[in-house]
């Protein structure tokens, strides 16, 4: 799923990738994330008054740069109500540059999956910084044990939140990940269930060692083979188990929603009634923001960390876990984790066990890798 | 009630002070600020270890020196369990001397009232810092804006939080002070509702111009009254009416505690049968951490900011909001409030209304001031 072509170093990133990257970004977000379209809308606009960010391959960092690790944190739901903002995306930057007493080199983003693709735009559009060609997902996760950095036991902390009435709060030192998502996660909620944050800082070297590598420009190729397929009238959820080598899982018709918004997080399940081939069946999908398990008839059928998705079945469009409702067409499909994901190590974080399933991960590639 | 003898501008706070100390600083509490028992063993513990901690009147700071206001935030109930650690405390401390990158000259307690009149000499104990003979409330309050720096609108942030577990949080930065309150507790709630706070530092001058003064002393000689009184087998509770110029309110016996700890405070609703003179009336007083607002035979009878105590009435010890308990015999006691409190701005912060009742303050003490 890496980029066929030997990237630039550092390049423009061109304003006909944004809807690509919206695009390829929101599959990955695995339901959540939230939806990139306004995000997307608001970068496209920064472009148009003559912003242009500039995109970084992780290789050109120097070992000791300085990374900002960013994203928008909260329930997806609240996203749709409460923009992201670029000044208060940078904010949190900011706040950090100042506890730190030092800048940062480049920023990059938390996960790549849903609209925190756009949050490190948003904070280089405001800053001048240049964004990484990475994340610490390579799709989209809820919590902040989840992330490549969190597998690799890189330090939790600092981690700084900024809201709209420019609240800040630094979370300087914590005992464990788990410590840091409690106590970032309660603040966030009781600002709104949302807030910009930046993570804590890395080197260039970490990035390299334990970061998910090329993620913006997976996303902005998997964007551009829906989007191209949709114009060549071709089948645009084809396009996308074949570009991103997936699988097909389902096709068929929601049939029931059950969710909450609690404790900062969208959870709940789904339940779709197969059409075609799978008209006998029926699928049922947890999520908390995030589909974590899937299930035709009562068989699992794919869990975490692989990225099950689900699909509008005539655009090829991902269906945010916020957004799911009674009569839609989905097709479910299931993409290859990042391979840190699959270890031992990576599974304690974000297999099914680590969102409270007593199921082992039946990763749908076995021996594909 | 301020010391009848000229201060040396600096001098070691007595081993011998201490136990007057939490007798008179547990009654300035109201109820609330936690039963200074436990802190008052520690910091008698350091003594006998050799460690003396010296007290400095607020008239000897220089104009710019760094003042560090400290307290333990969170549930009186819960804080006698989880007991205060001189180390914890320091942290908190600490903390804020590395965001700031400067150093402390002093250490001030944010409230006289109750466990919290020992926090500053657990810090001084560990970093060697000398406790200003002030605080911000003069007696015990359960949120960030009703001290007097609130009052004087002097800006609330930044703040530190540290708990046991070495969690450390930084607030640096809110839109108001009831933003700082909301944030900072429910980082206190998440962590276990208590965690040791530094407050925004401020200059050797704001302390003088709006730190309510020599409460430190003023809580030692209460004590002592108390204590002397003891001694010499006459009413306690009468010393503590005739040394800091209160009322007698009521004497009784408690027939009914309803009490719950929730959002990181305690609440709840206590009733008092009358006894001797109070034979045929009854008395009822809320509380939020400290008591509110007291009732005898649904009258108002008193009011926050006025220091509404509940006494043992055989020993003259206070009784907190978390030990009030069914047969208790005691006595209810009106001292006046700082007088910063009773200003139109500082009944904003401190009044009924600020504390959810539609009742006007009646001062106790009317035209004595």
């Amino acid at each position: 799923m890496t980029s066929s072509t030997s990237p630039a170093p550092l390049r423009p990133l061109l304003a006909e990738e944004l809807e690509p990257l919206a695009t390829g970004a929101w599959i990955l977000g695995a339901g959540g994330g939230g939806d990139p379209y306004h995000a997307f809308l608001n970068v496209k606009r920064l472009y148009e008054q003559g912003i242009v960010v500039n995109l970084m391959q992780p290789e050109a960092l120097d070992d000791d740069a300085l990374v900002a690790p960013v994203s928008t944190m909260g329930a997806p739901l609240v996203g749709e109500e409460r923009l992201k903002d670029p000044a208060v995306a940078a904010l949190a930057v900011t706040q950090m540059e100042e506890f730190l007493g030092r800048s940062f080199d480049a920023v990059m983003s938390l996960e790549i999956g849903g609209s925190n693709a756009f949050q490190p735009l948003m904070v280089a559009a405001v800053t001048g910084l240049p964004v990484l060609d990475a994340d610490t997902m390579g799709r989209a996760y809820p919590e902040a044990q989840h992330s490549s950095f969190a597998i690799g036991d890189l330090q939790p902390y600092p981690l700084t939140l900024a809201d709209v009435r420019e609240n800040a709060v630094v979370v300087s030192r914590v005992a464990s990940w788990k410590w840091m998502e409690r106590i970032s996660r309660k603040v966030c909620t009781e600002v709104g269930s949302v807030a910009a944050t930046c993570k804590a800082p890395r080197t260039g070297r970490e990035v390299r060692e334990w970061g998910v590598l090329h993620t913006v420009t997976q996303a902005i190729e998997l964007g551009r083979a829906v989007l191209g397929a949709r114009a060549a009238k071709i089948d645009p959820v084809q396009a996308v188990v074949d570009h991103a080598g997936g699988r097909m899982l389902f096709r068929g018709k929601v049939t029931d929603v059950s969710r909450r918004a609690t404790e900062g997080f969208l959870r709940g399940t789904a339940r779709v009634a197969g059409l075609d081939a799978d008209r006998n069946a029926e699928l049922r999908v947890d999520f908390q923001n995030e589909f974590t398990v899937a299930w035709i008839d009562d068989e699992v059928a794919a869990t975490v960390p692989d990225i099950i998705c689900v699909l509008d079945s005539t655009t090829g469009e991902a269906i945010g876990t916020e957004a799911l409702r009674y009569g839609q067409r989905v097709s479910i499909v299931g993409l290859p984790a990042p391979a840190l994901q699959t270890t031992a190590k990576g599974l304690e974080h974000v297999g099914p066990r680590a969102f409270g399933y007593d199921i082992d991960f039946c990763s749908l590639f076995e021996g594909e890798r």
